[in-house]
């Protein structure tokens, strides 16, 4: 099977890019000294976890369905990186017994009580992750919050055991310069290594302790005191992570395939199959990159974009190309060049977001040839 | 099952919402002397197409996969309002072979050639709409356009036939006044009249003249000359048709259940297990209704927002509810209100794309006892 022979839209996946993007992280967990934990909320893949992590290693996910699909596919190592809400722990508990080593975490004493019971009472021993805020104000509590003993204290180690401390750097994402993520991996690394030190000192356990997202686990000088990093994205990289230059745009790679249905030449515009389902309606790309729209666009061989070129409006099911500059404005797309019916790539502004749209990926080594399909765990 | 045995985040869908939703626009197309065609793309259901149609009656899809669906589910009268491509032909005419009256839509003389040769190699004759534009400018040619009278020539009755015109008025979505969406309405009417009109005065034949989107079906005045009208969005609503008037808040007849997973009292936000995956990134509503973020909050009841909260902000599985107002920033949120594992409804900002994230819906009948579970089709 061909690119041309895929059903539109459909999601593209170049495993050499793929491998690329994961040598290079897999170097940098080597350079710092650190466990590589790939974050699989992206690719949501057992295909892609098997290369992130060289076989049945350590995986990170953001929903129990995703936990279960891994553990299905033999991964037994696995971080549940969202706060538990003490109903899903039935659920844990099911993987626990099953053999996964399946870690959560808190920030909150009375779920850490909580934790602690309900394994007594459903007779495993849950281990946990202490959730600290490094800078992006989400989830989690300050390195050196009065609550971090205390939750530590409630984990008494037979239906809950503290497995460790966990933060996220999240705010990389909103970061201006390199030198700024630079910094920002360094309070993550500082404030998680904070947290590790004062349960230690208190004579708490703190095996792991986790930072992690893919701008400031490529650009973090020193990652001393951690012991592993949850980058996900780097997987396929996007628009948005070429804005803030985590990547080269010849890196990124996921991309949605799409067919040409409409030539409105009075409107200067082109007509796709691919819109805000097919696409997403994240736009956070635009910040950095003013004129990305919904995403830029590629020929079918998909190896950069075409200039001046974006998604500039979506709607359910289309997608409306345009010039992406005011400037270009008064002239006319070349309508010839992309008849009713050829193919177009475009690039996603946030693939996390686009990829979560599919149930697939069809693979290719960077021609037209599709060699592979990889299956995605969606939902929850 | 009740809703509190739901996993969360769930799709939660109120039955007696969705009777009365749907009861006034078959009212509607009853006054105004249509077919309500229903647009199946906000749904996606079986089980509400029967609603929507008392039976299984005449629908609208956007993807080839629902339309697979559905004439799997009984419905043989469909049209797929999205500008065919060449490439899906095999698969339409697979459909048609079964027995599916399934439309096609096109604005192109060249695809309209295209599908007639491949009617008659198929060995089928797919029955082609033209899509008219009347003010959205996305697809479609205009009422007057040289271009109509070539398309119908293009379609000679033995590979594809003309089954009439289509528009939708899909720019009424932007109205500032229920008196400019009465405009486009007219504008919508008249337009496709006028086409419907040029293609029987050259003779050609035009059973179907095809209008509708949710604002217009609701408010246009009169609709002579038209046959059926496809709004989508009205089973259920969401905030941004509450933003511009077609619905009340109590006629919203889908929400997100989630679990509140934190309490950030420093910084004054309580987190939920439904974020950007959950609830989606469309944030229109908040044109019309600054501070709806990403969805409102209601009690797990469900029955109208609590006044003030608000989804601030998200990521993939985090949803941070705060103040919608800047001035209540200062007041400390409910915290013990709403303790870590209670449960709360969102209320969407643009329902077709919070519920393409759901394989299903979870009915009540407004209590809090799941009554039913309906699947969707999801994907292309």
């Amino acid at each position: 099977m061909r690119l041309d022979d895929l059903p539109t839209p459909s999601l593209i996946l170049d495993r050499s890019r793929l491998a690329r993007n994961v040598a290079r992280l897999q170097g940098r967990a080597r350079e710092l000294g650190v466990v590589l934990r790939p974050h699989m909320k992206t690719a949501k893949s057992a295909r892609v976890a098997e290369l992130a992590t060289g076989g049945k290693g350590p995986i990170t996910v953001s929903t129990l369905a995703e936990a279960t699909y891994f553990a299905k596919h033999g991964f037994h190592d696995i971080t549940y990186a969202v706060p538990i809400v003490p109903a899903k722990l039935e659920n844990v508990a099911r993987l626990v017994a099953g053999g996964t080593d399946l870690k959560l975490i808190t920030d909150n004493e009375g779920v850490a009580r909580t934790v602690e019971a309900r394994g007594l009472e459903l007779g495993v021993t849950f281990r946990i992750l202490i959730k600290i805020d490094t800078g992006l104000g989400r989830a989690g509590i300050a390195p050196g919050s009065a609550d971090l003993l205390p939750i530590a204290a409630a984990l008494n180690g037979k239906g809950a055991a503290l497995a460790g401390v966990l933060t996220h750097a999240g705010h990389s994402y909103n970061a201006h310069s390199i030198e700024e993520i630079k910094a920002i991996a360094e309070a993550e690394r500082a404030g998680a290594v904070k947290a590790a030190q004062r349960l230690r000192d208190a004579g708490y356990p703190c095996e792991i302790v986790s930072v992690g997202s893919t701008p400031t686990a490529i650009h973090a000088d020193r990652l001393d005191g951690v012991t592993e990093m949850r980058p996900g994205n780097f997987v396929f990289f996007d628009l948005f992570q070429l804005g803030i230059e985590s990547c080269a745009v010849e890196d990124i790679a996921v991309s949605v395939l799409a067919s040409v249905d409409g030539h409105h030449r009075e409107r200067n515009h082109l007509l796709i199959d691919a819109g805000g389902l097919a696409l997403s309606k994240d736009t956070g790309a635009n910040k950095n990159q003013p004129g990305t729209g919904y995403g830029l666009v590629c020929l079918p061989g998909g190896k950069v974009p075409l200039p001046g070129l974006a998604v500039l409006d979506v709607h359910q099911e289309h997608g409306l190309i345009g010039h992406a500059k005011a400037l270009d404005a008064i002239n006319k797309l070349p309508f010839d060049r992309f008849p009713i019916g050829s193919r177009l790539r475009v690039l996603p502004n946030h693939v996390c977001m686009t990829a979560a749209m599919y149930d697939r990926y069809y693979v290719t080594d960077g021609g037209s040839e599709i060699v592979d399909e990889w299956d995605r765990v969606n939902g929850w």
